[in-house]
């Protein structure tokens, strides 16, 4: 931690209000901020809001593709055995499998699809490189939901990440409805930092990924940012991209319906923001879970 | 419970597979079933999907006083003591209110409603009486759902209610929406009854109240009704009315957003349908979850 003052302070013993963020949205400036594949219409929606939906973005041979892919890692022991995978709390079924970049040449190949990476490096204003990497399988009936957050909270806390520089990109890889959990988020609430109450246990992230209880926003602040920008759940068939600013509050619910959803999740964060000390916790997560030695990503040919 | 056969079993050691009900769905017969104020479009619709959605039936000032009413017994401390509150697992707010027609002349007025209580004598082809009555209360942030459940199986089961021949009626005292936990339904399942493994605990109430364990279908037998019929959350403005029969498969997702979800319930069964000993449990139920006194309704003059 930097012996300076942390402009974004969480984990703490007293209640801090909220507060407008310091650091931009976009961090492209002057004529390269139109260098990209991003629209002017699409620069300000994501600062605006917080995140851009593309409906279908990803062919179904795509999609097919990034499925059995999800299959294999899931049903391959050795992945099991790794660390690197979440279990249903109760169920004990495969929720997470981390560092899909490292484990599938497949996934590694996504993360530099030059449609991704030429708008995380417009939104970045730099160079990217996976600061996290998932597939999530929330299986039908099974998949438990998760409360309110932002990711940045989380990874400045506990990972040390300085600045809101990051972007999350989630590919659907099955239809995203109402009745099988969607994505759920406040449009606008990433332009806002909830310091959070409450010091980080040791190893938190071992219980925090099944059932979040600490960097877990106030009631009253969710109250505001939600009265301010409402509930948006972007639903689309699979294959539809959805990229969201790290700080964006977010939230799912239970999944109720019988069929899985599952989704690839790339956290790609800029490459002059790499992770310090945790601001806010004993030890840094492990590397599958936030990435130490970071290379910039280049994009495919 | 009888020597004769049981019709319809469940919590058993093995499982049994689902069954077509032998009973119909509306009971009244001949030219009586179209006396009262279902219409013949209206009844096929709920025989075959199982349950009726009107849309802000009630009106404004009728809503505010119901949700006066809701206000005034969950601060009532005698209320609160009397044993027909259940409590959130977690927060220990109220999530609901038993017995409100008893406690409330208001709402005893509006069990009697002859708006509601026409529809349902002409669905039961009998007079009525409550079987159970409660408010719902899930407030914002907190209010957690439950799982797919068939009301019937755990009144037959626990309760001794030999037949299918009750219907359920919700008033909702809020917008019912996407991201508060609006109710459920499976269209069509109440056709079927599912056999639910594993004997009922002693005062199993007091737990499946706020979670249920027992009286669960399986994953199987959901995963065939919900093919069948999909899922709905029949959604719309506070005063909507909804009467669904009392097999009718449904669920609820946790309550995402910041305001309350409500809602009043009455279950109304047939006078010729009143509790024996229950068919799987040791002891009745206490008898606000469950009349065993049974009074025929007269509707309001």
């Amino acid at each position: 931690m930097d012996s300076v003052q942390d402009l974004y302070p969480s984990r703490t013993a007293g209640k801090l209000p909220l507060f407008h963020r310091p650091d931009p949205v976009i961090h492209s400036q002057g004529a390269a901020r139109l260098e990209g594949p991003l629209s002017v219409d699409e620069l300000n929606a994501f600062d605006g809001q917080g995140y851009l939906f593309y409906p279908g973005f990803f062919e179904q041979a795509e999609i097919e593709l990034f499925q059995s892919e999800l299959t294999r890692l899931s049903r391959d022991p050795a992945v099991r055995e790794s660390g690197a995978v979440i279990l249903e709390p109760k169920s004990r079924e495969v929720r997470s499998v981390f560092a899909i970049h490292r484990l599938s040449p497949a996934f590694d190949r996504l993360s530099r699809d030059p449609r991704i990476l030429g708008r995380v490096q417009q939104l970045l204003g730099s160079a990217a490189y996976i600061h996290q990497s998932r597939i999530n399988y929330k299986p039908g009936f099974q998949g438990k939901g998760f409360n309110w957050h932002s990711d940045f909270e989380t990874w400045h806390a506990e990972d040390g990440m300085p600045r809101p520089r990051a972007v999350s990109c989630s590919i659907s890889l099955t239809e995203n409805h109402e009745f099988n959990g969607p994505l759920m988020v406040v449009p606008g609430s990433h332009k806002f930092f909830v310091p959070c109450v409450g010091a980080t246990p040791e190893d938190n992230y071992k219980r925090s990924l099944q059932d979040q209880q600490v960097g877990v926003p106030d009631e009253d602040s969710l109250r505001e940012l939600i009265d301010r920008g409402g509930i948006v759940a972007p639903k689309g068939p699979p294959g539809s991209l959805l990229l969201f600013e790290c700080n964006l509050l977010h939230a799912s619910n239970a999944n109720l319906s019988p069929t899985p959803r599952s989704n690839v999740f790339f956290v790609y964060n800029s490459i002059d923001n790499t992770l310090q000390q945790p601001y806010a916790a004993k030890r840094p997560r492990p590397a599958f879970l936030a990435e130490r030695s970071p290379k910039a990503l280049t994009p495919l040919a």
